[in-house]
């Protein structure tokens, strides 16, 4: 249970760190001079677990997997969520490394201990709640990673099934919306007129789909010029249609997202995730003119964990 | 096989009218006089059938069931589609009841003749092909039942699976949009993390989604507000997500559509289609301060066939 008088791990302290998904889960062993071990990946997702699960296969498997079995363990994502080992009560906005290691949850009755990072709530869509469990998690950790991000406005971007969009300002999270452009890729192209198989990345229709986004508008009609190109004696092949469908869905999101935060783009996007789909953002914002860097999510989530759960 | 001699059925005569579609089919006889009886409805869509079965179920169910093995008979639809009976080329824009008649497919070897009303292509999103199989009919249908409108520019909307956005100029279709809605609301509310069951029709999550849809961008990020109001502590209830995907995604669409045709919405936009659904879209219409008129596509498609099928 949350626990104000033992929110964090004194420093030094090796520990197990678990990013814990709706599909997958990855572990490392942090040694206690802070460096991260290989990452143990298994495809076994909250999603996958049923209730009780999560705790027999954090003991069964992935300790004796990283030689973990006597320490203590923090886990960021969906682990937290309704669907995982236990529901943490989200933080809330403006968010730091300290206010979110005020909210972790040590989980009863767990020896070595288990803390999740509770996910994030904030102000998204025309003010109404938005929330997060695991990218607030790397947001951190992309802070902690330089002080010099402390400072100032940024945007950064996690590309992914539900893709979010956070505004940071002076080292806190301040708002972010979320995005469902990889879950629409993923049931447009499996249970659509649009279903077509996976196959080899196709650039041209990737640009193609990019300049079909335009503004960002009308996505409903957009997307069926990926059914009327091929159909209509267009030209679209059929074997291009998935990229299609990918560049169209990006560009639609980087075209009319940011402007749902409030503010103007700033001048550079922080890209944070899995690098070959941060790449094709950084294509796409590349396309609407925007400038973007993009940061390995894997060192990023290590980064946020070691700033939550250890002292300063 | 098209036949330029043959294009036309005299006036008077009787026919089978059939509106055959992906998922049901519906058929009527439609007498001399040019009144149409009861009609028949089956779930035998032309997705539930196999190659050759088109043909066995006109003779051996819908001709029976009607008293019509005598008559010739007229499909609109996608029994002329790759999915079909047999793959009727398209006609092009500008398009009137007369091109689609000198377009009429009439099947070999079929005694009574059966013709295929072509299915319509023209430009659509950014100038690229758009493709309509069984809205056309409708149109024409529309055009047909009272000559004024012939006359003048019209926007018509049809709701459905895929709905049709056509500009109307002078009794021909000249552009028209398709906008994939409804398969959107089918698989979001079937296979997504939004996923939900049916229940009665929540006018207030409705309003709510119309809301929420804004100008019609940013649909990706809109969408997820659908989860994000319910587990972030917001204002929507978890059996109001149904209503609210509803008026969001006919909001988005009604919002940022109309633009993609290349010339402002006329001071009334005319709903062709289920009366339940055109409903939807007037309200969300109104939402707008878009004017509009409904009529009934069962009217519709009759007077199309009648138009395209008779020599006038």
């Amino acid at each position: 249970m949350p626990s104000s008088t033992y929110p964090r791990l004194d420093h030094p302290q090796a520990f197990l760190a678990l990013d814990w998904g709706t599909t997958n889960l990855r572990a490392w062993v942090v040694s206690e001079g802070g460096e991260a071990g290989p990452a143990l990946e298994l495809p076994r997702g909250v999603s996958k677990l049923g209730p009780g699960e999560p705790a027999i296969c954090l003991r069964d498997v992935v300790r004796p997997a990283l030689k973990a079995e006597n320490l203590p363990a923090v886990i960021c994502g969906m682990a937290g969520s309704t669907l995982g080992w236990v529901e943490v009560p989200y933080s809330d906005c403006p968010a730091d490394a300290a206010s979110l290691a005020a909210g972790l949850y040590w989980i009863e009755d767990q020896d070595p201990p288990v803390a999740i990072v509770p996910g994030l709530r904030g102000a998204g869509v025309d003010g109404g709640p938005d929330v997060m469990r695991g990218e607030e998690t790397q947001v951190i950790g992309w802070l902690a990673q330089d002080p010099s991000r402390l400072k100032g406005r940024h945007l950064l971007c996690h590309p992914g099934t539900h893709a979010k969009w956070v505004r940071v300002e002076d080292g806190r999270v301040v708002r972010f919306v979320t995005a469902m452009t990889g879950e629409l890729f993923s049931i447009l192209t499996r249970h659509s007129v649009l279903r077509c198989e996976e196959g080899p990345e196709d650039q041209h229709a990737f640009a193609q789909g990019l300049e079909a986004a335009g503004d960002g508008s009308a996505l409903a009609a957009r997307l069926f010029t990926a059914r009327a190109r091929v159909v209509g004696g267009g030209d679209l092949k059929p074997q291009g249609v998935r990229s299609f469908l990918s560049g169209l869905l990006i560009g639609s999101e980087v075209a009319s997202t940011p402007a749902l935060l409030g503010a103007e783009p700033p001048a550079l996007i922080t890209l944070i995730g899995d690098p070959k789909l941060c790449t094709a953002y950084a294509t796409a914002m590349a396309h609407y003119g925007l400038k973007s860097q993009v940061f390995d999510g894997e060192a990023a989530v290590l980064a946020g964990l070691k700033a939550i759960i250890l002292k300063g």
